[in-house]
């Protein structure tokens, strides 16, 4: 059987930056026990929301073993490796192993536009020198390449590829792989707006970075999704989905960060050109943010 | 409270077509019979299904009496009266009100991109020309215009403006119309394989041609939902998920006539430049009914 | 040798209604008069310009009609004969043929998506029932169907499919087309903002209401073409860009009415749902046009 | 006056590897140079073509000095320094101008979409930290963002901010940016197909990797407009269409590698994910280059 060792909520945490625009470090353990303690069922350090590309190697590794560490086996941790040459992903991916990660996430960044053979080959090669198991992440948005149903089906031929992370906010997507691919494929949600929806298609978990801000809610959902309620499910969805579609418009980590502050916690500094939140966004988050507990 | 004539099922008949491409009458009646029989809880005649604006206005009263006549008020009668000018639109409109329709479905056709002013302006020349409620229906793919929420909420102030269809194909739009206007408004999915995602989103009920074929199947949807029950929901999705997809992609006059003659019924003839799916298709289709009937 | 009577600017007359949004005849037959004197090197009622999907058919064989008597020989006519039926589309085209039409414009109006071998179909089945030439209008935007090159390669094996209209808006079609297709195809451009690119391309001719309002800088265009002198004709051309923009932006048939008010002639009114310009859009088209002559 | 070193045929050498994936400099040197014999008017290292971002700090360096040291002032040399943080952008900024670059070229790359704030103060950073112009580069399939022109207006407030490329593909957006900006502007043409179109619009100058495989078919096009002959461009044009869509289609490192190939040069090795061009492609391509000289 697969070795699927996610369910649930997975949490992202930022990747908070101090005022010279260093990784902090400390800051960032203190997110991750946040995260942890409001009953998150994964943890995934360096996605998208923990601004992985605008980081050095270096920075890349401090923040995988601080994330290891703080989580200390309470939950699995998850971790991003994504690079656009093989050969630093496949670095990248044998340091998360070392470190303890139960599983890294791969999306097939390309600036050229890659065929379907390169990302075959550019998974396979990586998988070869690891043992855990790879999250196949599709978000075209940012990587610039959208994985068809065809290409995730060879991906999945791949014994430690067994999980597949969908992002491109289309649900028909998700309604496919299931079709297609039956109960021999896991698959998680990565875009907020769609949790309930993805829920509904079958997915076995949400990737997020929500839980920063809202985990009872988020982690709420879930449950209900669990209980076979639909009417509660929906009644908690509809509670969150203001901050869901705010945090994906104005950017995962400005958000997060501003969201943090609002609630009068730490989220430390953005790196340039990422520039905080203007007043009105940061003034319309603190509304949105209250409704969300008043609900 | 809000005048809100459909929910669950609303099923959409084919207008076929005899050997010399004229409107055959007593087949639609045969047609529209089965549809009641098999426990549609509306119909609508003169939709996409239906070819609308493919038949000349006598043709298009004489389908919409043909419909409310067999219907004979066993379920309320939805009839499509969208037409490119104000005047065509108010006249068929009226027609179907004096016919005995429960309610007209509009849709802002354009040749030219209506602007939201002359869109409102249309809706309510219409609306205050009959007694009867007006279905509001977006799907930009077949009128070109894409009617944003903002133009949806001024719609209905429209007295009678009451239900919107939405058929996009986007999830979020659905949560969105329910999360901005509350249960001021009655929404309808009309994009197939959105069903189970509508609906977990709180759609009213489901416009689809797929009755024609599959009535169980979309009905036992309907009535795990009511029945709150997302487990068996889910099941029965996927079962029919392949039809609900292959429908729309061939076109959904041309495969539900197809999708009768498989059945060993008569579906009568198209009207030209609309040609019979061709051979390899009837031969999916014929896989696909027998997938959905065995599972 | 192929068939090609037309060549350099072909103008197009809005269709104008009185105040009761019927049909103006006799202004029509003015403004066509207008265009003839200015130098037009044809003249086409019944395309997008002149609201042909707006008109009843009656109306449609009143305004061909008027249009052949008024230029009375001394350019060619080409009439819009575009119809979702291929049986309505062979009426109209036999009607102009009748009516002295020097060729008909054909778009594949589709409600349902067409599959080639139903457009080509269509385009055969009406070729065979008249004798003058056809030109194949390929735009999306209001079609819903977008030819490709493969497509317009079999219309163009039709003996009397002489000509292609190309309206995507996008250069690098044009350049294919002259690519693939080279000495056979005369290919005229539809898009305004395009005319230079298009010239440059190779376009025999730019088909376009413009010259409703400013018949010396289109024409003066062409002319520089003629001379190869590329330098002139990009200055000619960026004298009338914004105008060409405008007129696209807000819709011909609202521009081009407006425009001729602003000049101090008659544009006549709109058919509903289509409103006037609004007060604001005015007074750009006024800036815009002042600025034409000016320079 | 605005410093533009820059004007005609501006050339991107590929980045070459050597079978261990190690970055040839030698190699390089002698590609560079070929462009330099072969009639480029500039010289560009560490473009798309030359897989900037596939290639760490101390690659990039490397290459930037070896293209300024081979060039050796024959002709001006645009060096690419884009990152996804503003201050390794300064870095490579001011590295390129120091080993003698005559300006940098800067996308706006983002793997978080940026606010026209953060990008104006993206470039206004490095602006001030070199004394060199600076081409700002449009081209959204590669960054994620496409900047509209009233952007481009406020970058070129920002004194070095002399040049604008663009690569959208549209020329509609050239036209715009004479149009808008006047003769305040250069602009130079990103996308190979639109070359005709581009330098007919008014662009100073093209920047293509084409001049690695028909240097004179490229330098032909330029110097018929120069000479404002548009019939001779349009045939030059007509000539290089094919390998220009070919390069593009098929990826400008795999292709020029390719190519370089079948002309009996050495290409290196790339770098994984990066694979060869297939046999298909491969053989495609040399029928294309057979025809463009034999033309």
């Amino acid at each position: 059987m697969k070795n699927v060792p996610f369910s649930g909520v997975i949490a992202y945490p930022i990747t908070p930056f101090d005022a010279s625009e260093k990784v902090d470090i400390p800051l960032f353990k203190t997110l991750v026990e946040k995260l942890v303690t409001n009953g998150s069922h994964g943890i995934a350090p360096l996605g998208s929301t923990g601004v992985l590309p605008y980081l050095n190697d270096d920075e890349k590794e401090a923040v995988t073993e601080a994330a290891i560490q703080q989580v200390a086996g309470r939950v699995p941790v998850l971790v991003g490796v994504s690079n656009l040459t093989t050969e630093r992903t496949i670095h990248h991916a044998k340091f998360a192993e070392k470190a303890g990660a139960a599983a890294v996430m791969i999306i097939p960044m390309s600036y050229w536009k890659l065929s379907d053979d390169e990302i075959v080959k550019h998974y396979d090669t990586v998988a070869k020198n690891i043992g855990i198991p790879i999250m196949a992440y599709n978000n075209p948005a940012t990587s610039g390449v959208d994985m068809s149903t065809t290409l995730l089906k060879r991906l999945l031929k791949i014994p430690n590829v067994t999980m597949i992370k969908e992002s491109t906010g289309d649900i028909q997507r998700m309604h496919f792989l299931r079709n297609e691919l039956g109960d021999d494929v896991a698959f998680f949600n990565g875009s907020n707006p769609l949790a309930l929806a993805a829920f509904a298609a079958g997915a076995n978990g949400w990737c997020t970075a929500a839980p920063n801000l809202i985990p009872e809610l988020n982690i709420s959902l879930f449950n209900a999704i669990q209980k076979n309620d639909l009417k509660e499910a929906q009644n908690i969805f509809y509670k969150q989905l203001d901050l869901l579609r705010f945090i994906v418009e104005t950017g995962l980590p400005r958000a997060i960060k501003a969201g943090l502050e609002i609630q009068g916690q730490n989220g430390g500094f953005l790196r340039s050109p990422l520039n905080e939140l203007d007043k009105p966004s940061v003034e319309k988050l603190s509304q949105i943010l209250k409704k969300c507990i008043s609900n």
